[in-house]
């Protein structure tokens, strides 16, 4: 269904320098645009494309905007324009309320009238789902938990028991939240007697979980998930950890037990954070870097060496190995060498 | 359910310095103890909350117990005694043995009468299944597989044919025990030809394994997960790796085919372990380390660079990618200086 | 079922040095090997082992072939000879044909008769499966996915909505393929708008995916698996990714949204890939490797330091954390030595 150029702006806020009238029925990179397309130029890497591109329109901003050879959506962030028209052009498909008849629900489960439960979903005893839910086929909600109005859970999650989560929530397939965190006391020998985990989780309003993403119960009092906070697939997120609002973690990121991260914190891809830390507001971590200490200051924080043909990495390696004893040398020989 | 104080110290071998008949009714930490509560103290970290605590009793050492206000259970290990204590007062949910009408059972599948199959439970041909063993929803038993006694698998996990998996054991949501080991020959033009994996894997008494992690069948021979061995979140485990009895691995370590971890290590979390090594028993590996060699001798290894501010990492990995050639430099000008 | 080892020799292409009646019907290693089995010798290291062998035959190459005990099934490559050979003697269950009554078919999914659609399977609206195709318990496909003919998907693999999958690809329990890439646009606030991911995924025919892997879909355009791609378990790939034809990518690597790997790529385990890179052709990466540039030449590529003992790592880091102030300070000095 098209949308007319003007109602596009408007959604937007931004300033249409073309015709109103014009019919978008498409959104594309420049470079792949038809004239039923809406592109969008966000990266001066792309400035070459906007002249070529046969985008109908382009959401660009002012500094660029005479070079649009097309009808342009003048905004001062237009990657902040490209989202909100994808999410005009391209809404959430519809909840279609109903219970399906292969699924599974406890007779003490109150699920909203507005809400929708797929094939071979389980529901159990004393969960509380709001209105405008949707859960996906091979869903768990276990005992007690709650769920709030319009959230969604794709297919084959796991939520467990007395898990509470917010509204306009976004959970991506295959993810577990509330399994046992890794609580274990070692015996005399050797053995492991395992800590019950009687805390719960909290995933606040407006949260994203990526697929096979995994969130543990805390093991006593509760894991939290701030509001807004935006987790990509196969993180890991240990008992007792805390993440506040905005902070957004991308995928394969471990967080251990009890660490607690601040607000609009930017944590990359692979990352390692160890147990009983604080990572203060504003912190951005570089991908693959393993933190072993507490960050008490904003700012941007790395650690792994980048990839280098093996012959030479192998030889730095090998430095690497003695760098306390090669510089201690060093220092030797210059000292032998002031003194005479 | 409360339970007396006496009735707790007795469980935990604990003597008890205060009211045998006073009630507890929760596990709490110190600092969010109530009257009703049992708290304890195994972190000198938290000694000044002790003085302040309102728990009716505190499990802690005999070194600390002189300092607290609350009866006193005293122990040697205090963080095992809180184990213990949380065990007594939170103990696993009783089964309810029945077979839910909506799983599905092949004919040839035995399953004890006194064990549960949750709603959309799959058990395939030949599978044998203990008695007082869960087996929660959406989970897929394949082929011939057998479980011990007491062992409980959660949410859609799968467990594939032949299989063999030992009493009291704990599986959380997702796991996936018995995929196809990472099998491939390669042909000339570069392609792949798959190897078929016929091994299984065996999983012995009391391990726990964490939620959406994976283990892979052998290749030739089984994979083999040693009795009493914990596994957190998100661990890859190769085909034909072998985990000796009581090892530890925390959330999002990998080890590849082949490798054989000795008894009573302790894996950190983001770990990578090469195939085809060999870590003897009581290893130690702190999180995010990488293992490219055999461990001959029991110790603490380690490998990552931690995490440091954005600018000055910069200029030390600029440093490391040229630490062969400049100590090859420094080293020439030292003996230059020497030599007149 | 026993094979004739003039048979096997046929499909292997092996030049037999033995009895073409010798029956087999067993694949083992050299050393567990019994006199029904046959065997191979791939690697040198076991070398010793095949004097000793009860193995009836041995896949070897011709400059092992003189000391064969056994009959001797000669090949360039006795890897791939000993591939072929499993594959012959462990060949695929069949296909039973047919769909479980307990799974969950929308009437609009076409389905070939000659597929086989598992108890608790979900097929949606739209979808088109090929013939010969496997379809286990507790998978999901959604809407208008398009799987190719002999495809097989194992126990509970999501596969989200258009997604195309080709013919033979053989995909792992857990699998999600197509769900949401992590796209996300930042608010003044620091809050983020969600980016509606519309491309897609395609994955090509012989693909292999392991358990647990997460492929998303594509923001605009897809995101592209190629022919013959091999990946292990708990891979993460982004949005927008393009892995070339015959590429193995082993377990818990990530790779960030928008890179493009070559063909026959071999990328170790536990990898991180940044976004927007571009990989080259035949491009090795050992484990545990963080790649942050492009890599515009064929070779071998690695970055992580391999673990020592603490003690020694310890001390080396700190020196890492000094380096560029210790090289810079070590200049000076011998720079005021030489000075005078």
């Amino acid at each position: 269904m098209p949308y007319k150029l003007g109602d596009i702006a408007e959604h937007l806020n931004a300033e249409l320098r073309g015709d109103p009238e014009c019919l978008i029925s498409e959104l594309s990179t420049l470079a792949e645009a038809t004239p039923s397309c809406l592109s969008f130029l966000s990266n001066r890497r792309y400035i070459k494309q906007l002249e070529s591109t046969q985008a109908a329109a382009v959401i660009l901003d002012n500094k660029n905007a005479n070079k649009c050879p097309a009808h342009a959506l003048v905004v001062d962030n237009p990657y902040l324009g490209y989202a909100l028209a994808a999410q005009l052009l391209y809404p959430l498909t519809d909840i279609k309320p109903g219970i399906h008849s292969t699924s599974s629900i406890a007779e003490t489960a109150r699920i909203d009238a507005n809400s929708q439960i797929n094939a071979h979903a389980v529901v159990q005893e004393g969960a509380v789902i709001g209105t405008g839910v949707f859960i996906a086929s091979g869903c768990v909600i276990g005992s007690n938990v709650v769920i709030g109005d319009n959230t969604r859970l794709l297919e084959n999650t796991v939520v467990c028991h007395h898990v509470v989560i917010g509204k306009n929530v976004l959970i991506h397939p295959g993810v577990v939240i509330g399994a046992d965190g890794f609580g274990l006391a070692e015996q005399n020998d050797g053995s492991w007697i395992k800590i019950p985990q009687i805390g719960s989780v909290i995933v606040e309003d407006d949260v994203e979980i990526g697929a096979n993403t995994t969130i543990d119960r805390g093991a006593l009092g509760d894991t939290y998930i701030g509001r807004g906070v935006k987790i990509d697939n196969q993180v890991q997120i240990g008992h007792n950890v805390t993440i506040g609002e905005f902070t957004a973690i991308a995928g394969c990121t471990g967080i251990a037990g009890s660490s607690r991260l601040g607000k609009r914190c930017r944590i990359g891809g692979g990352c390692g954070i160890s147990g009983h830390l604080e990572i203060t507001d504003d912190v951005i971590l570089t991908g693959m870097s393993a933190v072993n200490n507490s960050i008490i200051q904003s700012g941007i924080y790395s650690s792994p060496l980048s990839a280098t043909d093996n012959k030479t990495w192998r030889k730095n390696v090998a430095r690497f190995h003695r760098l306390d004893e090669s510089f201690k040398k060093i220092r030797d020989e210059i000292s032998e060498i002031k003194n005479g």
